[in-house]
């Protein structure tokens, strides 16, 4: 039983230090980037197909005219419009067809002389000395090699000119975006089938307590399933950073030190949510300081749940220390770890916007001054208003009010609570009921 | 060349024949589903920490109480509220400490009998007898074996009761749900290691036109480079479904037959995006009547961009022809494509929450009655407004148009047009510069 035997001694000496400062979110943040100079991850390069939802390494400039040559937007006739600008219903203008027609997919095999029309069909090619396209519609073919034209046609109309969409040297797509399926087009509509792409972070996450056991394992009486690892796990994977699981470690310390040197140099930042034990505040800190510099940053945040959170750095790899109650730990992966991965990663915004929706508090909602809260809470249509109440189990150890809540007040820390019947933003943690399909 | 006749032949054709009925999108899909009878796709089991962004199969009831046990929630001491009823500063109560204190991880050993307490850590289990626990810091050990209490609890007080979290029967997910990371913590939490998950329908996607070719390919004059396929197989993946790359076929009638009826048997939808000819209006249609029934279950939809759109089916296997214009394309998917894959998942909501935000218009944007337009649009803010404007390059052809546009406007069939000012609300297609990190 010696493991067991720690947490209480440590227990008795955390009793008498209570954190004597809490930093606010903001300062927690600055002061970390102050510390520890984080580099960028390296670059792949990559098949474009492959990159939905990766982050831009470079910014990307346009390497060719698009479309890459002038073309017909409208099935019709190209023509010369100085040919036509006087014909109408009434007073067609007869031109001459040339012999072929202008194909899809290669360019016309003759030029358009003046008097002349060329078949074309959207998509296709203009041929040399045609300046627009008359539609069919406005044409009648009165005999072999005769086209009648109707309407008249500015130069360039119908036609999709070279460069319309995008020109060589154009700026296209910033460093940093993750990218979506229409830029997964646009790459391929310029022509590029390899792209560099920012690496993922490989993000270690460990679990720390006794208590903890892995889902399916035996059940052993005065132990708990470990649900923050699975959590954190797919959070990182969600963020665009790459998983890495370094499994549950009791409160030994030679085997937490061991598993963070064993495995800090093949990963870019570690997590490490703590076991429930309150008392052990500083057991993981006084480790990670333990192993190097410059250690715990920051330890203390004035956020609620997410107080007991931790930011360390060993050499230039984050440490961050996530508290052991699984709201509190998601709260502290999402203000702390996540901003911290796309640093690393050089993107400009998170993966995924975050839709948020304006609604009414059905009720008083308290919260600190000095401290940003993070209420879940239930948004719901209400006689036509869009109106959230918070959760009734709001303990920071009840997972199931994550899964319960489809948003997420945040009070800000200049604010005290929200009053009964304020607006407030919501932040959707899932689609509502009639947004579905 | 003789392929490179084909869509001449075929415009002439369709020259003479238009959309005589578009059908609005919504009775467009009603008609698609109760013309084709949609079985949802077999269920696979698989192990929850693979489960992130799969659709969960049955609904989850909770098998189990979590906490498994009661379990305190504070560092202190486990006591019999009766016996400190009358606890204060002044009147401290001593209480009998147990020979054993409560750890982490493992039952008591010792039971708590009248007039004792035991020390206790967070998440320890509460001995039998106990019925609250009160906070270190309110107890004073004043010598060997003794602890003052200077407050009284309340039963239950800093307790974390078994099943508080959530009972054994209780529901939890309900299927149809796209998995959040809370979603497999909350699994692992009950215990979980394995669950039954709906299998990803397998989209075929291949792309028609004579003057396609690959991004990376030799540049051939005349020829363009296909983006739909790799946004369109971008899009199957970002909405859970797995795609299948068919590659391009020309306007070979054989080749599409023979593409489609050899991959038909091993995948769950296909996808076809046309060439760029709209003169080929009915050269894909025909194939899929000639290929099976229904076939062609509605072609020409009330939308813009995206009206040549057909929906079809060969058996109980969806076939949608999207238009070959991008971005009508793209709108076409949105509206077609992804909510019959739903379909097939059983899914509940999209894949990702659609953020929505109202903005006001720059400038007047037209529409036509009847029809639902899809405007690309820049978000921005001005003055301290949220406004936006229609983008100017607005071709369903200009792919570049979707990578600029960070927002779209929906505008319903029974609306002309959005005033200058008027107040809308927009589809976030990627973070506002302000959203950003």
């Amino acid at each position: 039983m010696q493991e067991c035997t720690g947490p209480w001694i440590r227990l008795t000496i955390a009793r008498m230090k209570g954190f004597s400062r809490l930093t606010t979110i903001k300062d927690a943040l600055n002061t970390f980037y102050e510390t520890v100079p984080l580099q960028r991850m390296q670059a792949e390069t990559l098949r474009v197909i492959s990159c939905l939802g990766r982050v831009l390494a470079d910014d990307l400039t346009c390497p060719r005219d698009v479309p890459p040559f002038d073309r017909s937007a409208m099935d019709g006739y190209a023509v010369r419009a100085e040919d036509i600008y006087a014909a109408s219903e009434t007073n067609p203008v007869v031109l001459a067809l040339t012999d072929t027609p202008s194909f899809i997919g290669s360019p016309p095999r003759e030029a358009l002389d003046k008097g002349q029309a060329m078949k074309i069909a959207t998509g296709a090619p203009m041929p040399v000395g045609a300046s627009a396209v008359i539609m069919v519609e406005y044409t009648e073919e009165t005999g072999p090699g005769k086209v009648e034209i109707h309407r008249p046609v500015t130069p360039g109309e119908n036609v999709s000119a070279r460069g319309e969409d995008v020109k060589a040297g154009q700026p296209i797509l910033t460093a940093g975006t993750f990218l979506q399926p229409q830029d997964i087009g646009i790459m391929a509509a310029l022509g590029l089938s390899e792209i560099s792409i920012v690496c993922r972070p490989r993000v270690a996450v460990l679990s720390n307590g006794n208590e903890l056991v892995d889902a399916g394992a035996e059940t052993v009486p005065g132990r708990i399933v470990d649900s923050n690892r699975p959590t954190i796990l797919s959070l990182v994977k969600a963020s665009g950073g790459e998983p890495v699981d370094l499994g549950i470690v009791s409160d030994d310390r030679g085997v937490i030190v061991q598993k963070i040197k064993r495995n800090l140099g093949s990963v870019d930042m570690v997590l490490v949510s703590g076991g429930t034990s309150v008392g052990e505040k500083d057991f993981l800190p006084d480790i990670v300081n333990s192993l190097g510099k410059p250690g715990v940053i920051v330890h203390g945040v004035a956020m609620r749940p997410g107080r007991p959170a931790a930011l360390c750095a060993l050499g230039s790899k984050p440490v961050l220390l996530l508290p052991g109650f699984p709201v509190a730990a998601m709260m502290a992966y999402d203000v702390f770890a996540e901003p911290i991965m796309l640093k690393l990663m050089g993107a400009r915004s998170r993966a995924h916007v975050r839709p948020t929706l304006r609604a009414a508090a059905l009720r008083r909602i308290p919260s600190s001054i000095g401290s940003r809260s993070f209420v879940r809470v239930l948004v719901m249509k209400k006689d036509g208003r869009t109106v959230f109440e918070p959760l009734r189990a709001m303990g920071s150890g009840v997972i199931s009010s994550m899964v319960r809540a489809n948003g997420m007040l945040i009070i800000p820390e200049n604010k005290e609570g929200v009053e009964e019947g304020e607006q407030a933003d919501i932040t959707l943690l899932r689609p509502l009921e009639e947004d579905e399909i």
